[in-house]
């Protein structure tokens, strides 16, 4: 058995504007790192936790990556004493999946110490164990892409159901984070608690439209369906500019733009790098406008997901 | 100009389950024939019906063949007098698309008829002309792939957006129509006027996986994405034996099977041709115990719609 592992897992969007609670992508670049060692005394403890600026809890049940590991060390069941060390890459609160990478992270980590051989659907079910702590429900359009990497759908929640779908070669992602923090949780109290007939037609028709347009390579069809009539209405409100910053990355030739998770990120797709780069810039050029400080990332399509690196 | 033009247009299945008001597919075999010809006398009169045991309406404009050619002559700012035949191949009010087939034959004649050149929006355009007749609003989940043959998605409705999705060729599909009338205009009262957040996500997921099931070849998918939190549940009251229909179809291996349209016709997927014959014959078996009259089509998925015979 190995003495200590360290996992990296990326970034991630979701939401995806139509794909409300059932669609995310990985990102290339940013991400959390968990680092897991085997201790002699038993239990799960966090040592230490860095590259974070507001206090995280250090008890395992409250922190996004110590239930993962108590979920590895039962599946296998191993009563082995475990010591996490997190380093955060990703901002809390972001909208880019940073809860989501820490308890990917630990729950990769874990398993390659335990040499647990868990398939992917056992360490997507001990990932949720984390976001649970994070978000109080279950949601893995966060979860999903960053364990595998790629474009996902969940088709459903009961049983989950993660669809892998191939999206184009080309396809780029802008993001422009206000550097505001907001919760998951409380942006959920937002949502209606039922949407109208009509809306819920144009929503399905927009997230087909979408899966259509991806599967396809038909960046027009990917463009018009980006539209989203559940979240993106009552939570933009929330986000400094977000009507101005959407127009400018569609005037800049993004394919569309919309609320990154539950925000403050704003993420916007293109059909190539550079197109993707210039939205990002007349985002950005808008909450510069506003003085309101922000950060940028142009990526592509993450396709691996999360990983052990050394 | 010609004389006299005939057209078929097939039978259709909308609604599809998930893609409730979004998604439909043609049907090879039965279908609506229209025959219009030119007259000395101007304006658009309707000569003959044949096939419909229940009188339709002759006044043009209340008949779904009448405002599609009405629409074709005025594209073409035409005063041709026009004689307008209906051979109905199909039952009214079955849910297999029958004034969508009225209608789509109807645009599709004139505009041969008059060398009028529509294209296929154009076309689709002057259809839904005929349509809102039948049922009162603007659907094209019918007419679209009535018209154009082929698994068809309606991403939006302003402006109408329609998506041709390929599916596998062996897919196949089986109908068991029970003897009795609904009119969709009723049982669209039926529906609620909206959804709980819940049910949406699980709507669109479902959406989603369809349109992923299909244009990856993967039934399985396919099969789990074919369920409607929308209409099925409030709708399957209105046909004898539903419930028990739906579990024969899957218990004989059909993939998945819900409402065809807004009913009382129940259509099953099936990956196979003999698979979809099974699925038949379970369906009918449980109307037989019934003691209900219906009868059985079952169809590969109909790739050309609609077209000129002699």
């Amino acid at each position: 058995m190995k003495k200590e592992v360290t996992a990296y897992a990326p970034a991630s969007v979701s939401n995806v504007a139509s794909g409300f609670d059932i669609m995310g992508f990985a990102l290339d670049g940013p991400g959390d790192k968990v680092t897991v060692r085997c201790t002699d005394s038993p239990g799960v403890r966090i040592a230490k936790i860095t590259g974070c600026s507001s206090p995280l809890p250090l008890e395992p049940e409250r922190n996004t990556a110590g239930p993962p590991v108590i979920a590895v060390l039962k599946r296998c069941n191993s009563r082995q004493g475990v010591e996490i060390e997190v380093h955060k890459g990703l901002p809390l609160g972001s909208g880019i999946g940073s809860s989501a990478a820490s308890a990917v992270a630990a729950a990769v980590a874990a398993n390659a110490l335990l040499d647990a051989g868990l398939s992917c659907d056992d360490l997507l079910a001990c990932s949720v164990e984390g976001e649970k702590v994070a978000s109080g429900a279950v949601h893995v359009d966060n979860l999903a892409p960053c364990l595998m990497g790629g474009f996902v759908l969940i088709r459903g929640y009961m049983p989950i159901d993660v669809v892998r779908i191939p999206v184009p070669r080309s396809l780029h992602c802008a993001i422009v984070r206000p550097h505001i923090e907001i919760k998951t949780k409380e942006t959920r109290k937002l949502l209606p608690p039922s949407v109208s007939l009509c809306d819920v037609i144009a929503q399905t028709g927009n997230a087909a439209g979408l899966i259509a347009g991806l599967m396809s390579e038909d960046f027009g069809l990917i463009g018009r369906s980006l539209q989203d009539f559940i979240a993106e209405p009552v939570r933009k409100s929330l986000i400094p500019g977000f009507d101005e910053m959407k127009e400018a990355a569609l005037n800049a030739g993004a394919l569309g733009c919309s609320i990154s998770g539950s925000g403050p990120s704003v993420f916007a797709l293109a059909s190539s790098f550079e197109s993707a780069q210039s939205a990002a810039q007349a985002m950005a050029d808008v909450l510069k406008r506003l003085n309101c400080q922000h950060s940028v990332i142009v990526s592509g399509i993450n396709r691996t997901g999360a990983r052990i690196i050394d």
